[in-house]
């Protein structure tokens, strides 16, 4: 037993599960794999980790409800891509682009990255955080016949709680859009904003002429925070090295490679969807991440055989 | 008394320290000015309000250091600003491309930024960390008598001390360079990695063959973090506004503005060079904030008048 390994109920006792108990076991006990306290941090992808990014990113669907919206207002925009997807709701065109990317084919992205810009450009950060709570309140998933509030892993919850509970700073580090994921990240996984990393739009600074001030979404990205972005933005805000990393596809592989102190145990997590019956079996755009960790050992957690449970009920 | 209050050991007793305390104590408890504890965000200005700014900031001392390095190297160097200034160490030009700036003349501190950025590119994130810490190991403030690491004020180490009592989260949103700051803040100041937002250099991220990666400069700024800025960089990294702000010059007015939550009572504070004997009297680039503050009735800090102590012995 480490400390407060009973939270992880929903992980079955498998090697895996074994694997990560001893890692924190030895990183909070004297000897050669202990980590001191401030450099116990943890950093976690969400799309595909921490929540269903199938059949497309729970953000995806959000913007391209509000580009269908767009299309709605404006004829002349239902022939252009990625408008004519999000008006006819063509979930194939939208998850393919994620697929590209992922394969080093970024054209569709950034198709809809530009549309995603000039969709929320002069909205407050608060107003932002309005829209995506109201569509939280209401959004279905597609597929697995629960709210988009209910997609988070609860074995990933557990084991978010669990490495806290052994000293751990736990961060997000996400390629998905950062404001997207503060309104809810607490509820989901009790995460609060300051320790969310992700993808961001450019902000504005306004003052009125009395006390008033805010700041608001400029109509261009700053981060794209993905691949080799993940490991710089993680330097930025925190200025450690984490020494746990967890992530399910190829864009997680620098994050997890600079994972790693030296010659001091690690601990790289890349979760496999390997669950038709649960979730998905689907691993495009992660080819190139499961080679390297059978390379590499790094642990690959089966959703399929590791984890008793998916979501909570 | 409010809880801690007696950690306040080097402030006088004062209608200044009573505002600062009377602020916290309805702050922390049930009523009007109630904050709630995940609000707490208190945001300090570094240079001149946590340590001494005069008559450089320290980290133009650092840097200046670095170029004079380079001008002894290259004679080419030495007629050209600011490796002229470095290599004479004419301390006047440093100092007042400062004041310059502070009153909207960028023009100087554009030639210090430019050379600076070329003085670090390519050294990694660890390597910029340890010429940091040799500095604050061997150098000494030029007029006060005391090691650059003695020059933190003693009653606002106490002030983030008492506040982080009362529940507030306290974090450095600093015009200086953030990773100048990191290697020292938490034996200064008590503030770790993750708490401090500064200026930055743009960070580039390298792997090699095998298993090692790194983070490292580039020849380019990535934010100057004064001004407008400050409240952008504090809403990407925290997700929320401070309730409470501090800061001593013109650069920090959008910050202090930017500390309230619709019509709860804030805690904004300028802290006023007014004390030749023990540090300086100097209000040059603060005019506009104490004009504000008095409008405004920000509460300004007299560190003759307030302090019974400037520095820890």
């Amino acid at each position: 037993m480490s400390p407060a390994e009973d939270l992880l109920v929903s992980w079955s006792d498998t090697a895996t599960r074994r694997r990560v108990v001893d890692f924190v076991a030895s990183a909070t006990r004297d000897g050669p794999g202990f980590v001191p306290p401030e450099e116990r941090v943890a950093v976690f992808d969400n799309d595909g980790t921490l929540w269903c990014e199938k059949p497309m990113p729970i953000q995806l669907d959000f913007t391209l409800r509000r580009l269908a919206a767009m299309a709605t207002d404006d004829p002349s925009l239902r022939d252009r891509q990625p408008w004519k997807a999000s008006y006819e709701r063509d979930v194939t065109w939208l998850g393919e682009a994620m697929v590209k990317h992922y394969r080093g084919d970024d054209s569709d992205l950034q198709l809809l990255m530009g549309a995603s810009v000039q969709a929320f450009a002069d909205l407050t950060v608060h107003a932002y955080a309005a829209l995506v709570t109201d569509f939280f309140d209401h959004a279905h998933h597609p597929t697995l016949d629960r709210p988009y509030r209910s997609c988070a892993y609860q074995p990933m919850v557990e084991l978010l709680r669990y490495l806290e509970a052994n000293g751990f700073a736990t961060y997000i580090a996400s390629g998905g859009d950062r404001d997207f994921m503060r309104p809810v990240a607490d509820e989901l996984y009790g995460i609060p904003p300051e320790r969310i990393i992700g993808s961001s739009l450019a902000i504005d600074y306004r003052e009125d002429d009395d006390e008033g001030t805010d700041v608001l979404y400029k109509a261009e990205m700053e981060f794209f925070d993905d691949g080799p972005v993940k490991p710089v933005r993680i330097w930025s805000r925190l200025g450690r090295r984490p020494v746990v990393a967890m992530g399910n596809s190829n864009g997680d592989i620098p994050m997890l490679r600079f994972a790693r102190h030296g010659d001091r145990p690690a601990l790289r997590l890349l979760l496999l969807h390997d669950d038709p019956d649960r979730e998905y079996d689907d691993t495009a755009g992660a080819e190139d991440a499961l080679a390297r960790a059978a390379d590499r050992d790094w642990t690959v957690i089966s959703m399929r055989d590791d984890w008793s449970r998916v979501f909570a009920d």
